[in-house]
């Protein structure tokens, strides 16, 4: 069974600043998971070209995928697609297909010179194609460059999760339970000793208006056929030690 | 003028599924703004000891304060602290001021094996005091390793950095303007090349349902002293294009 990996690399300085929430790595995070692709990191970085260099190839040699979003707009602050040509030493010049797109997409006299620095690219990409604002993100290795808006990023992104090589979804189960962490922790553990091959997490919550709260225990994995047995052993310890469960 | 850097590190699988949104980020981003500490970075790593063993002495190392979240609970995936002393050659054992806090916090009978465990720390730590669930964070060299519950996070994030040394907060304004990127991009340009001191960062928004659109343009600084001049340049350049614009 072949496991493939990710990384997000959100080019951000109005993430890191607080001004904006960051929605895009939940959606992208969500969506991979249900395609049998691993995140195994997030990272947010300055709009800065060094920073963005150092990141792309580290993150390329690291990961199957590597999904960017933000800095590819027609301001001086947008620096991402730069960055990468530098990063994988292409030369950075106008994509003839981009620039067509753009050029068919803003009424006659509009697209000027900044709108044609959205054409800017690394030589040699394969388009992503925008179906809101026109603007295409591009692909370049293993990294999908996309936007930061989130509503266009998402479209982009499903797009090109179609297209991609995907391995079997994650195998997820939660179970939610009144008792607390420490009650059952022990259990847990002994339980995730004996299958090695999932990975059993435990989330406690709170609500602080009833006062009372339980933990979600989440068992999942990406090796396994079947996670039932785990579901039922879980399950049934709970219930020795006095606690209520259901599978949420 | 002394200058802080930070940054955060999310010990989360349940982020990087998409379980869970990531909200402690933005929480501590806002604040470090206003407190002069200039955040530069925001990793989301997997629950596994050598990843955060890395990823601890690398961001020590880069920057004046670290703030990790997740993972310091009473289970076994819970492995922060473990992971923490042995980044730091550490030895990892009960925390007597720690363990007496929660002896105390918990009715007689309960304070059990597992709970217990929420008192093992690396040797020689400070502890965070924790006002909701009494289980306690600790600073070692400088990082403050908080709970992932956001409520308690927060909580105990904002008594830190009452006690933390900072800079003098970052200056910015934020400018709305009808205009659309690609028409200001050129004069925003000249601007930005003018005070190279500030940043001047442009931000596109879209309403879907009223098809209009424009950008919010913001100008921050750490280092300068008032950041007044610019936002008049810009305002009138946008007057000059035909548009219109309001400080937000």
């Amino acid at each position: 069974m072949s496991l493939y990996t990710a990384a997000i690399l959100i080019i951000g300085d109005e993430i890191l600043s607080g001004r904006t929430i960051d929605t895009n790595s939940n959606f992208i995070a969500k969506n991979l998971l249900k395609s049998g692709i691993k995140l195994e990191e997030i990272k947010v970085i300055q709009d800065q070209r060094k920073i963005i260099i150092n990141n792309v190839k580290r993150l390329s040699n690291k990961y199957s995928y590597v999904f960017s979003t933000g800095g590819i707009g027609p301001t001086h602050d947008d620096i991402t697609s730069e960055s990468i040509s530098i990063a994988f030493k292409r030369k950075f010049l106008i994509n003839k297909e981009a620039f067509k797109i753009l050029e068919k997409y803003y009424p006659k006299g509009e697209f000027n010179k900044s709108r044609q620095r959205m054409a800017m690219m690394p030589q040699n990409v394969k388009l992503i194609h925008n179906p809101i604002s026109a603007a295409p993100g591009f692909i370049i290795k293993n990294i999908y460059v996309l936007p930061g808006v989130p509503k266009i990023m998402e479209k982009m992104f499903l797009k090109i999760l179609k297209n991609i090589k995907k391995g079997s979804p994650k195998k997820v189960t939660t179970i939610n339970t009144n008792l607390y962490e420490s009650v059952v922790a022990n259990e847990l553990k002994k339980i995730q000793n004996k299958y090695t091959e999932c990975s059993i997490g435990s989330y406690p919550y709170f609500n602080f208006t009833s006062k009372t709260g339980g933990i979600n225990i989440v068992i999942s994995s990406w090796k396994m056929k079947s996670i039932k047995i785990i579901e039922k052993e879980i399950k049934e310890m709970i219930k020795l030690k006095g606690g209520k469960s259901f599978v949420v």
